[in-house]
């Protein structure tokens, strides 16, 4: 990776927000019990709970999404059950068949800018309890959906209620994976907060890895007793911590004076900035994006140009008019320094 | 846990050597590739290969010890094998199953002190391809053992060269979990260095999590290309970690400057003078470990005594002349202060 | 089900063709090893390969489609990897999350009337090995198709050649599932033999309990040597048959004096004189099937009169012009009795 | 196989009783529904409702007995439970890992003469729930028990209501094997009834394969309800026949004029004489089933005269007084012939 060059390619580049490593030094030598029974992960449940209005809310730490989705999909699935997902959901596409490996099959809808609605997951349901052949299919058990997207979209609370009115008409979880929430509960656009999500979905978790922390997501489920066993099956799919204390605390620093949206705040405000310079300079945004994540349709000659000023991720290429064009995206982050986007800024202009 | 007791009762109790958080401090702001391609991992990944005389070897960083074994077993084993191990071995007893979540097997030997012998492994290998119903049996294609062992014990070379040769003679691979590794190296009575394991095992990992970091563990395949596939094998099975470069960071401190050793010998060091009072005032220390766990045979009055003066494991009860019997551990860690040895000598001997 | 009600409803309605019966009696009481190794078996599997002109070729008697493709591909693939197929294949739809149960992802493409093309195959496996993510996503190991297929189609030999070469130059296997093979070796507009299916595929299976087997599939690997743990294999997933004579026996009397293909001719030829008589009555046949299976695409008046007929299998229901139209299939047999087809053939012109 | 050779090797070596050949020619053109939805699958259930005084009991046909035990493990554990078992168990030993295939570990108790008694269950299943790692172990969910066992032992009727006493108090399923049921249940030493093991077990099944059948296993839940998703479960293990009737149909055929029973009787008569004819010359049975199976432990002498009169099962070897002994099996079955038994009679005394 060059030093020399601005990078916006992930976010996930930096190390934790500085917050976390000062509680990490001040507590490093304190004697605690393993595998998330520490104080500092008692007090990071309290505080999620308390921001999650759900007093009884069973919560547990792991340490990366993958791991969640995997852990979460095989103990709240039964075993002749499948998984709904967005056809671009992460599960779909980019977790090298976790959710298989553990035995289920993910039924994909087709997602349009990585959202998939309520009409099109009560059409399957309904279609499969309809279906004369229904005992020879996988039966969908649960609905994944991501908030943001994959695409940086986010499902407005109506669009959330929706899809949890149809879930639990028909008896089907819903759990919603929150790599990013940070960047969905900081933006203005978004109308679904952390009450609403504990309201609507069986299961969720809480992004850390992406959005500040080391490492670590915390999982909720809103109303507890819903899945015996969970402890087991996160030794058995090898999520346990040992030291559970460092996840636990992570979440607590974020989860005191307000540090998650802070962080979250910090990418929107810089992903606001670097979205109106695109635009500004003529630059094809082509998903209605409002987070952290930007994307950007790119003929060639732009292409050319965008890559020489900042590391980026390359994300498609596409056929337009016979020409190639390039879809890239831009990640801002907890950690997006006003100074690069300045930066960024005048690059672009220049 | 009660502040104002001594706390010996496992290795896992406090963060991580101070070295390492300053490390993370330094380097918290540098933009980084994830999922292990970063600067730090590279450098941690030599530093191994050079510890380990094997300038060849695949090395992989993965978060915690059953997640190693999970996703190592699976990924070198057919799917119609199964892995020999101890009766008392991690993966047979305290993985809750995460062996077989994976499809395969354990064939437990019976071990003694921890350990199983080179005949025994052999005799079930032959018996097994002696068998007229061995296709309707499970294969012997791995033998997993630890160093040191759940109960502190040590496998000399000599014992490591016999297992290795009949394995490697019947074509079953050889993998050592080194979860306590740190422990072993430091330890007088160890034989074994880590070009030995690298020359004996086919994979083998250096335990990180108890051994001084916060966590982490450091895969190692000594001769490269044995295991085809294994990146996305730590990805289906939620072992890869986004910021790979936290796991790095901690390996390439460990093992810079001999800090990995020096973490071991200070376990050594204060878990021999625990022994030494121990048997000094009386105490019956029930198996032969010379690492940094301490196992202890107590009557009920002695149990009574000891567990007020310090926190331990509880191990197991036994019946012996017709009274009960409890076995307990104590650990030492690579943070066992000198104040605290002292204070539980002086205890034991009021 | 109507005793009086013509029913072509499936091909697997009756028990077996009566040589197979008479063989069962003949041979009841004859004392034979289990699991396949009994001389029924061994003479089926000598006339199975000289059909296929494969004299090497490694030969399994399975009991179930399902089964067969659960095995075969659990077996076939490393843990890695997943199996294309078309959209409509029957492991991507009808086999309950077989495939997933062995920790296998189905990579679904886009079929036309069950079939998948050559070009289609090597876009997925090319695009897979450019994407730069592709260590996160599930490795296409195989591909799956059926001939003829789910649809009653046939891939021509052209066809196929396509996709076998397209297979092994990428080191991809190629599987066949020929739970009907008999319909398509039996019909006039079928240009891959026995022997070219030998050649092209890594392994297919040639199917007994729909064309004239009370049950049993021969699972042939043209090329022995290629999986190594197979009847290991049949024994875990349940697959291995106590008296495996049984289906050995069945598969030796289909392929003594031609009585497979014999088999396949009956049902093709009543499934032409339907056809013929369907579209001479102005039935819209909606699949492109040369075989034993007819779809026809019926608006609400036709669909009233032919249930009234005849039992057939409901398939879809299809939106045309504003009118819901109900896709039905019929299916022909070995067992199919010309008087039958006759009735059915009178009806229609009634 | 020799022709000219007694065998007494297994009990599955001849096809099937006469009667079910018959049913099989009548009914061989009649048109039924697939998947067991036939009548005469039907009937069977019937009958077998009724022969185990439970009118309500939810009956599967499936093809063999590793195929029944991986199912229903698989769907009535939850993936964090283990199975118990006895060490000597088929699942234990002879199903090449079918249990772990699906995901659980067999958890092995000390047998004697195959069986385990209700004391060491209660002992493991109370131990595990006492000890403070349990969230780090295998749950036991289930006890598998067999009847007759692999030895030919039996359980009385009270060791059933034992083990299902302790099973039920402690929410623990409890499932038989009845591979060999016909041999018990047509033992005069037998306490325990249909009507029993419904009483005292969640399910169990009514071999077929071993007493009668071409093949089939018949699967009883007494109380229904247990186990949701059966049906698709069996779809997904591979263990649904297409033509399911050919198994309704054998099982109509034995429950019919109690030849189930009939079918026990001739091979605990003839197991009786030759039993018998072994004592009085003088060999030792060195287990103590009064069921089909008899197990002989023979010096050199005997062993090579035996092995020349007759087809046996080879055991295991054991040195007894420092002389290697052969441990044997001979079978007798449903279709042992009374000839057969006075000849090996009259070669044992020659």
């Amino acid at each position: 990776m060059s030093q020399n060059k601005l990078s916006f390619s992930s976010d996930y580049m930096e190390g934790c927000h500085p917050k976390i490593l000062e509680r990490l030094m001040e507590t490093n030598l304190d004697q605690t019990p393993g595998y998330g029974l520490d104080p500092y992960s008692d007090s990071a449940r309290s505080l999620i709970r308390k921001a999650c209005g759900a007093p009884d809310a069973e919560i547990w730490f792991l340490v990366g999404g993958t791991q969640v989705n995997a852990v979460v999909i095989d103990t709240m699935l039964r075993p002749w059950q499948g998984v709904i997902a967005p056809h671009t959901g992460h599960i779909s596409t980019h977790e090298a068949g976790a959710i298989e490996y553990g035995g289920h099959k993910v039924l994909p809808l087709p997602a349009e800018e990585g959202k998939i609605r309520a009409s099109q997951i009560q059409e399957y349901i309904d279609d499969f309890h309809n279906d004369l052949n229904r005992d020879h299919m996988v039966m969908p058990g649960m609905v994944y959906i991501s908030q943001p997207t994959e695409y940086g979209t986010l499902y407005s609370l109506d669009e959330l209620e929706a899809i949890s009115k149809v879930c639990h008409d028909r008896h089907v979880h819903l759990y919603l994976d929150g790599a990013r929430l940070a960047y969905a509960l900081a933006c203005p656009e978004n109308t679904a907060d952390l009450e609403d999500l504990a309201r609507c979905c069986d299961a969720f978790y809480i992004g850390g890895t992406k959005c500040g922390a080391l490492f670590g997501e915390a999982l909720v489920f809103p109303r507890p007793g819903i899945v015996p066993g969970f402890f087991s099956m996160m030794k058995q799919h090898g999520a346990l911590l040992a030291k559970g204390r460092i996840t636990g605390l992570q979440f607590e620093t974020l989860f005191k004076d307000g540090l998650y949206k802070e962080a979250g705040e910090t990418a929107i405000r810089a992903a606001a900035r670097i979205r109106q310079a695109l635009i500004h300079n003529g630059y094809n945004l082509c998903v209605n994006s409002p987070t952290n994540q930007i994307f950007i349709d790119l003929n060639q000659n732009q292409y050319e140009r965008l890559s020489d000023l900042v590391e980026m991720s390359f994300w498609e290429n596409r056929i337009v008019d016979d020409e190639i064009h390039t879809v890239v995206r831009l990640a801002a982050s907890w950690a997006t320094k006003d100074e690069d986007v300045d930066q960024l800024i005048s690059l672009l202009e220049g």
